[in-house]
Order: C-alpha cells, then sequence, then structure tokens
C-alpha cells in the first residue's frame, strides 16, 4: 500500500523573478523588484493548471517540500500540497510566492524585496526608509511574476491569514485572471482591538535599544523575541497551552518561574534569528492598513466583480482574529455578492495556528473546490 | 424626589497603618511594614458592620469618595459604595485597602510598602530587590490593619479582579473571619495563555533602556507604556475599541495611523505616570505566582474551612481571563464545598473591565447577598 506518508520527499529550489520597477499603492515606486518563489508540479500546455500560494506573517514561499532529503521540516502547507495531496502535483502547477517586504532573512529565504535589500537610489539597504506596503502590493508583484511564466489565469489562489488576505485580494484586484480562492483563517480587514496589538509588537521592537531607529548594526533580537511572544500567545490555542504547560514550574535551571515562560522565551529567541526588525515592523504596519473594501462602498462591492468559487477555512477557535468578528462579515459579503462559497471549519486547538498545523484536515474541502 | 445621582459627594482621606515586621510566604521578613487604606461610613459598638475592599491590579484603597469635592473622579468602586448604594455606608462601615506593593506612586496613593519604599536595612528604595509576593501576604497585611481597627469578622470581603482574588484568599486564609465574600471578575489561578501575557508585559518594561535593570532615576516610561497598552488591550472590551474607534483614522498632527493607535498611546502615557516600574513588575509576578489551590489537594479543598456565602461577578465577555476557563472553575469548586454562592453576570461590552465600569449592574445582587 502507498499512502503520502510514504512516497519520496518532494524536492524544491527556491527561484527569484526580476520584476523591473513596481508602483506602490503608497504612490513610490519601488525599483528592480525581485520576487522570491518556487514550483511544485509542471505547468500544463494550456497554461490553466496553475495554483498560487500566499504566504502567512513570518512565512515565505516554501510552502511544500524539501530543498534536500535532509532537510528537518517540509514547507508550511506541505500538508496539503505535492503527490496525492489536497493540492496534487501530479495535476496542479503549485507557484508559492513570496509576499513584499517578507520579513525572513534566513538563507535561503531572504531574497525578495524589503527593507534588508539595497535601495539602487543608494547603494545601501533600505531599513527603514523602506516604504509603507499595502497587500495589494505584493498582488501586483505576484502578478508580474504570473505574467513572466505565461500565465494568463489561475485555477486557484490560496493561502492562511496574510495569504488569505492577499487570496481575497486577488479576487477583489483581477477578478478575471483568478477561478477559485482558497482562503483560510482570513480577515477582510484588521479590526480595532488587533490594530491595538499589532501597535504592541511594533511598540516592543523599537523598544530595543538595539533598534537605533532602525539603522541597526545588529538585529535587536530582544525586542523582536518580545514581538514574537506577542505574536505566538495571540496566534496559538488556550488548549494547546494549558495541555503543554498548564501552571507547571520550569527547571530551577531555567531561570524562569514557569514552564511556560521557559517555552516563550525559548520559541521567541529562536524565531527571532530568522526575522529582521524593520521588515517585521513593515509587516505589522501592512497588517494594520488591511482593509479590502478600503476605496470600495463595502466589502461586497470590493468582491462584486469575482465570478469564480471561495473555499474559506476559518479555526473553530482563532483567538487571534476570533471568527465571530472576522470571519463571519466575510461570508455576508460573499453571500450578498452572490459568490458561491463554502466553509470548512477547523478544529480548536491551535487557535489562529489552526490555518497551518491543522491544514490537513481540509484536505477533503480543498480537493472539492479543485474538482469542480 | 433624591436619587444617589444627587447626593453630596463621599469625602475621605487617606490614612496609614504602620504595622510592624511582616513575614512572607517566600520565606523572607518585610520591615516596618505600612499599608495605606481608606475608610467610608461609620464602625458600630459591636464592630460587626466592616466590609473590607481589595483594588485591581493597577488600583489603590481609593476605591470610593473623592478627597475634595473638586476631584474629577471619584474611586473606582464608587458606584456601589457610598449613602444608599448597594454597599451602603449609612449601613456598613467600609474599609478600602492597599495591597502590598501598589503599583501607584502619585500622590496621596504611593504609601504602602513596596519597591518604592525605603529598606530600613540600606536607608535606599528597596527597587528590584524588593521581595517577592503572594496574594496571601496582603492578606495577612490586611488582617493586620483590621486587629488594630478591632475587627474580628467582617460582613464581607469584596474587589475586582486582583481584589477578587485577595477576597477568594481571606476566605481561604482566614475563613473564621469572613462572613462573605463578593467576588467579581475572578480567577482563582493565572493560566499558561496568562502567564505568557503577563510575561510580555515584564518584558517590555525591562526593554526599556531607561529601566537599568530595575536601578533606575527616573521611571521607564516607554516600557511601562508598553506594558499597559498590552494590559488596555486585554482588559478592555472588543465591542467598545470597535464603537469608539473602528478602522478609523487618526488626524494627520496625531502622528498615528489610526484613531485606535492614538488613544491608546495617549491613553498609556497618561497612565504610565502614575506607576513604578518594579512595582508594576512586581505585581505581575505576583499575578503569575497566583493560585489559590497552591498547596491544597484541589480548590475545593482550599475553600472548605469557608461557611459563609459567595457572590461571583464575571463579565459576560472577559478576554482578559475569559469566564469558561476562569470562572467555571471557581463556581465548580464552591459547588463541590457546599458553599453558598449566587451569580451576577455583568454585560460584555466593557470586556473584564466590566467588573469595574459596569459594576453598579450588580447593585441589587450585592445588596442581596448583604441583606441575608
Amino acid at each position: 500500500m502507498t499512502t503520502a506518508a510514504h512516497t519520496p520527499n518532494l524536492l524544491t529550489t527556491k527561484q527569484v523573478a526580476p520584476l523591473g520597477d513596481l508602483e506602490l499603492r503608497c504612490g513610490q515606486t519601488l525599483r528592480d523588484v525581485q520576487l522570491g518563489y518556487e514550483t511544485y508540479g509542471t505547468l500544463n500546455a494550456a497554461k490553466d493548471n496553475a495554483v498560487l500560494i500566499c504566504h502567512f506573517f513570518s512565512g515565505n514561499s516554501h510552502a511544500a517540500g524539501k530543498y534536500q532529503d535532509t532537510d528537518a521540516l517540509p514547507g508550511w502547507w506541505d500538508a496539503v500540497i505535492g503527490p496525492g495531496k489536497a493540492i496534487d502535483t501530479n495535476r496542479w502547477f503549485v507557484v508559492a510566492v513570496d509576499a513584499l517586504g517578507c520579513v525572513r532573512i534566513d538563507a535561503p529565504h531572504g531574497i525578495t524585496t524589503g527593507p534588508t535589500s539595497l535601495n539602487p537610489a543608494t547603494g545601501t539597504p533600505y531599513g527603514p526608509d523602506f516604504p509603507p506596503l499595502h497587500v495589494v502590493d505584493s498582488v501586483h508583484a505576484q502578478r508580474r511574476l504570473l505574467d513572466q511564466l505565461g500565465i494568463q489565469r489561475l485555477a486557484a489562489v490560496a493561502g492562511p491569514s496574510y495569504g488569505a488576505m492577499q487570496s481575497l485580494c486577488w479576487a477583489a484586484t483581477y477578478p478575471e485572471r483568478v477561478e477559485r480562492v482558497i482562503a483560510a483563517i482570513a480577515p477582510a480587514e484588521l479590526q480595532a482591538r488587533e490594530i491595538g496589538f499589532y501597535a504592541v509588537m511594533r511598540d516592543a521592537i523599537r523598544l530595543d535599544p538595539a533598534f537605533q531607529g532602525g539603522r541597526y548594526e545588529t538585529q535587536p533580537r530582544q525586542g523582536l523575541a518580545t514581538a514574537l511572544k506577542l505574536m505566538i500567545l495571540l496566534a496559538g490555542g488556550r488548549v494547546d497551552f494549558d495541555l503543554a504547560f498548564g501552571r507547571r514550574p520550569a527547571p530551577a535551571e531555567s531561570g524562569h518561574a514557569t514552564a511556560m515562560e521557559a517555552w516563550l522565551e525559548q520559541e521567541a529567541h529562536l524565531r527571532s534569528s530568522l526575522c529582521d526588525a524593520n521588515a517585521w515592523i513593515g509587516m505589522l504596519e501592512s497588517n494594520i492598513r488591511w482593509d479590502l473594501a478600503e476605496g470600495y462602498l463595502s466589502l461586497r462591492h470590493a468582491l462584486k466583480g469575482f465570478t469564480g468559487r471561495v473555499l474559506l477555512v476559518p479555526g473553530a477557535r482563532d483567538e487571534l482574529l476570533p471568527s465571530a468578528h472576522y470571519h463571519v462579515p466575510v461570508v455576508q459579503a460573499l453571500a450578498e455578492a452572490g459568490i458561491e462559497h463554502d466553509i470548512y471549519l477547523l478544529p480548536p486547538e491551535k487557535g489562529h495556528l489552526a490555518g497551518l498545523g491543522d491544514i490537513g484536515r481540509a484536505s477533503e474541502a480543498i480537493r472539492r473546490i479543485l474538482d469542480t
């Protein structure tokens, strides 16, 4: 018997597309834009089997597979992308793309234009002078990549969280180029309470004396780690934290009172070593700016040009973007706009991160929308 | 017609009790302890009409009334304490007490022994060397004050949040001295997710370069403000934030993108000027240590010596200490211990802070427990 678990690893490489100059929503022009991406599967002759995958806040375009068999972990949506999986790479040509200003700087991820890139006008990194990004800027950049690949129409655009924001923005911005949207843990805008949380994360990074107004020599690791802790707490699941740590004390040698504090410290410091602080702040502010209905009469009006189908994959217990407040308005707008949609509810334990860690549970729902 | 709103202000003054040396739960002895308090109403001859009021995290013993008629605002539970109010000062002698290590340093509040007090052993402020506090330490200190006032038995002990923790701890520690507990937005322990949030607030204060390992000359205001922002976001109500700010932009001159960020900045900086950073960290850690069941077989066992009645006043939408996780175990333990209890659910809009801003809604329930 052959199951997905016994198939050999899907192997991939990071690629980069030079996109030329890109006019941004803020009015500035970003010169000589580069966009990192990966592909899995084969583009057919008709070029109509492409699925675009967009990444979450602290992710990148390594959505599936491994760079080499010895990698500890595959890409972040490997549970649903690969041969025989929900997004079957024997059938679909999957293009996983970076967002502009991607926070990752560790090799081979830090390849897309962002605050650590050299500003062609000065020959030095943009740093804190990198222009403010909107989600739609990444969508425009990704469209250029698809043009280069000769892909006029996407069978689907998909992603979790910030990736779902890009997916919905694709449907609103280029409705004629998108047949299906698969949006996991998807907000249509950031609301007041979360604007506040995102601002606190920015404050924490700026508080670190190493930050130096964004003109740091070395990353402000303490500030980044503090911001990461808050993100981990908001995006994670209360049930998971209770089961894993509860009120258990930490080992005395850890220097922490509780196991929860010790784990949070370790986890945040590990992740902070992968990130750029200015890019993190840029990503936070891009989220704060996120409002799909901006410039339209309503969310329904933003989506009304889209004639394809949508699969929404909310979390049953998303504590970062609670479904009652974030998922319900999207469903309502889709219904009002007469857009065919289906919903698959992910289990509660992992909170918002169910959109990553439990995405495999949505396999049948994903298969179904891709088949129809 | 005369209503409470038309009665003259209840006037009060801050008082201070010298309590001598106090052995703390951590094993250290705190020398020459002072405890700030206020009283409203008159102690009767039998000394059996006393109600003790304990304060929340960033509060103090100014629970009701004004120091002078021109004060902008009365004490924090003034809606339920005063002549003719739920805790009627024509009938009850109300003693509002500080907790040890109270975070407030603004006059006339900063009077109780804490990190800003002079250490009698060195003649300099304790600062970061102030011993770690448990909730029960404040209960022991408050018991000494009651001994001085000749009060052997309390008609009730009451308070919101950290004040409810002290109230429950009173019932567990001195069950023979307490007839009733009124515990609003009351946790019986801090759980893993909130341990994490409290640790992040501590991190934010420590990140401020002005903190200097706790040996600061001037308060680390930026760090305090960042911690306060997080507390404001966690304790406040999503509905309130949406109604007040939504996604509205801030005035250009504010330097902020959104009205939410501008308000949060202003509010946090205002409040940060009232607080001591070491005391804030001490209060955070006292909360992290909070576990009423510690040293007992279970929460039920901690409470089983108590023969009085309990009124629980949870919030319908407490996002700091969600009722499903914090209120339900308390109710279960009370039921298992055979303790008579009643529940009044506060409205959802203000989140956790319903225990302060909407406490007036519980007036009849408070009146009822005090009458029976």
